[in-house]
């Protein structure tokens, strides 16, 4: 089956689906959104998708979305897609109206999804990728996961324009947040280590199934901000999210981490996450 | 004459202009804009608004646009409406293509522009206008004019929740940037001051024409930082933008500035703005 879009509940093909110049998506950035990957036919972990979903609407003071039409709608664009292995983007502006920073509250938002097929799993999982460090220069609020995205944009070009597959943000004082489309773990000393949830991350749906793997299997992870110093020094290194996955970072800025191969830590949790979203 | 769109070469109704959900500016924010008024049937410093628009791109690594070329179709959507008193937005995004952070060099940039009426003036001339103070959580690149601006748009709407009409952005160590769509001002001990131009401010179209009134007519002018201390204790502030104009500010955080009326730097600067724009 082909790529297709949903555009305000009609499936369409992806590139006759249109939005108004003053959608404020458009004009303000004013839209939040989410990515689910599916896995032999089904959706990973939907319900936590929709939760964060819900929480981005009601931080930005969106009018509320009803949960059960969304998972109906979601559901409706995937089945009709037939694709086994797909991620579905969804995305939902505030609305469209004549161009003004402030909003009326009684706005219809604007929903678009897309739906398109993933490779089975990304090319980095034998070998990992290199990164570059980046400072931080995003908005406050990067725990609400919207399309506020050029400072992502732009890290991310500059890591492929330097030969690395993506770039880790950096706060000025040095503590290590995340990278420009998934979070960040390291192992260090038989720890396995993440940014807490604050304002500065999002709060990945992966990072959240890595949490549930190592507290299931006993495996000891702290919530945490490091620094630059202890990511370098780091046993392993490995980003997450949803179609990320768990992806190892081998060398950052051009220096190995620990011998330069993928560490054990991190295949494993791959395994179990493969495991967990295929659903054995 | 009624408003009207340009998209890509084509003038229509607004609400016939439509751009594609993978146009980057839609999913990442990917796009810069301008905003230029006209008065009495002229466009005001059409050529410092297509200098910024050119380093906006230069600073995103867009492809460059035809100077001329954006000229020209800005005179001609301006010619087709036929309206003396109007201001022009105009956005250029990065281009259409399949969702990816990372960009090709090669799109081909999406042009869209709306023409509109503006009042003759703002309501705020004679008796200013309230202000809030926000801490600045926007992201670190505010010197180039994207449509990154979901921190501006909730801004703004606390500023007018609160009763106020517009919000100042203060950073972390207290320095007072900005308002949401506007350049600040404060006159004090008989001195005009603004932010320098740093990555934290927009570099104002109508901050550099006061700059240039104050050089004209030897009124003492500094640009550097204060913090709001120096604000609160100002003789007068206000706020510079295309269609801000020059707009008083009488009132921030429910504290008067000086006696809470217009001050005369005030109203003097916005005068010799209004001449200057009107071509006397």
């Amino acid at each position: 089956m082909p790529e297709l879009a949903y555009l305000n509940g009609k499936i369409m093909p992806i590139d006759e689906a249109m939005v108004p110049i003053e959608d404020r998506g458009y004009q303000f950035g004013d839209a939040v959104y989410e990515y689910i990957a599916s896995y032999k036919g089904r959706l990973f972990r939907t319900g936590m998708h929709l939760d964060r979903l819900e929480r981005s609407l009601g931080a930005l003071d969106f009018p509320p979305v009803s949960r059960s039409e969304m998972r109906r709608e979601i559901l409706r664009l995937f089945e009709s897609a037939q694709m086994p292995r797909a991620a579905i983007y969804i995305q939902i502006s505030r609305g469209v109206a004549p161009r003004n920073h402030a909003f009326s509250r009684s706005l219809d938002v604007q929903t678009v999804m897309t739906i398109k097929p993933i490779p089975d799993t990304h090319d980095y999982v034998d070998h990992g990728a290199k990164a570059i460090t980046m400072q931080d220069f995003r908005w406050g609020r990067c725990d609400i996961k919207t399309v506020q995205l050029l400072p992502n944009v732009l890290a991310k070009q500059k890591a492929l324009d330097d030969g690395a597959y993506d770039a880790i943000f950096v706060a000025s004082d040095g503590v290590v947040r995340e990278a420009t489309s998934s979070n960040l773990f390291i192992v260090s000393n038989g720890i396995a280590v993440t940014h807490p949830l604050t304002l500065n991350i999002l709060p990945g749906i992966t990072r959240a199934v890595m949490l549930e793997i190592c507290q299931d299997r006993d495996i000891s992870v702290e919530e945490r901000t490091f620094d630059t110093e202890e990511l370098f020094a780091a046993d392993e290194v490995f980003l997450t999210g949803s179609t990320t996955e768990v992806l190892p970072i081998v060398e950052i800025d051009d220096r190995l981490i620990a011998d330069g191969t993928v560490g054990t830590w991190t295949g494993t949790l791959y395994r179990e996450l493969r495991r967990r979203a295929e659903g054995n």
